[in-house]
């Protein structure tokens, strides 16, 4: 997906949350701000978004000297997502549907998205539970991925955010024994989960855990490491959460479902839905016959 | 009042959603956002906000080509304000105090103000409404305010937006007659008052009016015309409407009654202050001993 002009407000308040949170020099928070409005008014609008988030949140690092100033509310909202596990184990084993529910608890768990909010409390959270478990799926791609995960050779499943990843526990539980890799960042970036987040998440008990070698708030696979593209390219089935992997795999060159909320109106006009939607999105390259 | 580095996502914001109504050509609208974010990435912040404001309308006007992009807002938020003009005017009539109750409805009327939103409903109008009617005034400049109106010999009113003159006119009414002047701005700049926009909303009919000189949505006193500069130095008292008013004069070299809503984080912290309070606020120069 290509970046909206509609974006470029959003990246100058993004690098105004970053850079509060992540220092209290108003010199180096100025710096910043000019470098980071200079770059997005110069920039390449046929790349995706998180390309520019990406270099905004390199700029904000080098600036403040901070590799990674989202460190402590990732590591408070991954505990609160932990002690959350315990309910939504209990909301799937309880279900008519249990892998419905488990799809669903994954999206809610996108709400957690410091380039959406820099705040997130946990009543936000457990209502946007409650309303991901009633509310219809778009697209109908929820009944082709559950089809076809029982019989699944390799799953790569692309996390997206700390703490979101708790969230993806209870769906990737249910998903083949050994054949599940989980793919977090190389990097940090705003709040996307890396190996250490995944490790504090206790991904490794439901999955391998391989990081794609970039810094990029999504999946920008030139950015990514020549072992990723590989497990891209090779997996039976690429699962991708949230809408910075949306955003740079939407004109990918193989299958992909897309599990999202929209959480902004420039998604919402790309896909051709309504804040709040939550969906399960097949998408294959134009031209393919699958 | 200085520009706050927390100012930029907002000139960003607002660049975008007066140049997505003032074009529909994706280009002219790229043109525009990309001059805007490297003007605002070069800004001097020591400058009020409405200053930069300025340059980004200017920017959109000369690249749009279109002289006054909020015309059809304007009209359409006049029309429905003088619609409710008849209840504004009986409330005032009915209230106990009757000038507490014009200048809480004047202070109402700041929510139609297209630099913080770009829509605006007749409900949220009228809800805005009876919240001002509600809450208390802070600051305490009203009963001060209210003490020195009817004596005086001559009042300077600073407009503010289109639209919301309408909601001033109950309190011009209770102004001393043939004492007040109201000040408009020189030419359209988002949906600021103009002469044109004071003529539709019959303030002729309640005072004199004079344009500032200036195209700064604010009253920015090097941009005005010697005639204003003038008439804002030997008025007795001077009323300021609103936000950017209050941005550009808050340093002013003489005392002035700020009333405004507060509608944004910044002004919240430069005042100190919560979203939505209502304040009359004096001020005067530092040093000054009245």
């Amino acid at each position: 997906m290509r970046t909206y002009l509609s974006c470029t407000p959003c990246f100058a308040r993004q690098a105004w949350e970053s850079v509060s949170m992540a220092s209290g020099d108003e010199a180096v928070r100025e710096r910043v701000m000019r470098r980071v409005l200079s770059a997005i008014s110069a920039m390449d609008f046929n790349r995706p978004p998180p390309a520019m988030g990406a270099e905004i949140h390199r700029i904000v690092r080098r600036e403040t000297g901070d590799p990674d100033p989202y460190a402590g509310a990732k590591s408070d909202l991954t505990r609160m997502a932990l002690r959350l596990l315990p309910k939504l184990e209990e909301r799937v084993g309880s279900s008519a549907d249990p892998l419905d529910t488990a799809l669903r608890i994954s999206i809610a768990g996108n709400i957690m998205d410091f380039s959406i909010t820099s705040s997130m409390r946990e009543d936000a959270v457990l209502e946007t539970l409650e309303d991901s478990l009633r509310k219809p799926f778009l697209r109908g791609g929820a009944g082709d991925l559950a089809g076809r995960l029982a019989s699944a050779q390799s799953i790569l499943f692309l996390a997206d955010n700390a703490a979101e990843i708790v969230f993806d526990r209870p769906l990737l539980s249910m998903m083949p024994r050994g054949r599940v890799t989980v793919a977090v960042k190389g990097s940090p970036v705003i709040n996307d989960a890396t190996m250490e987040d995944a490790g504090a998440a206790g991904l490794a008990s439901v999955a391998r855990l391989i990081d794609n070698g970039s810094d990029v708030p999504g999946t920008l696979l030139e950015s990514c490491s020549p072992r990723f593209r590989d497990e891209f390219s090779r997996a039976e089935i690429v699962v991708s959460k949230g809408q910075g992997n949306y955003e740079t795999l939407s004109d990918a060159p193989r299958e992909v479902f897309f599990l999202l909320r929209a959480k902004c109106a420039t998604i919402c006009e790309d896909l051709g839905c309504s804040m709040g939607d939550i969906l399960v999105h097949r998408a294959v390259p134009a031209g393919s016959t699958r």
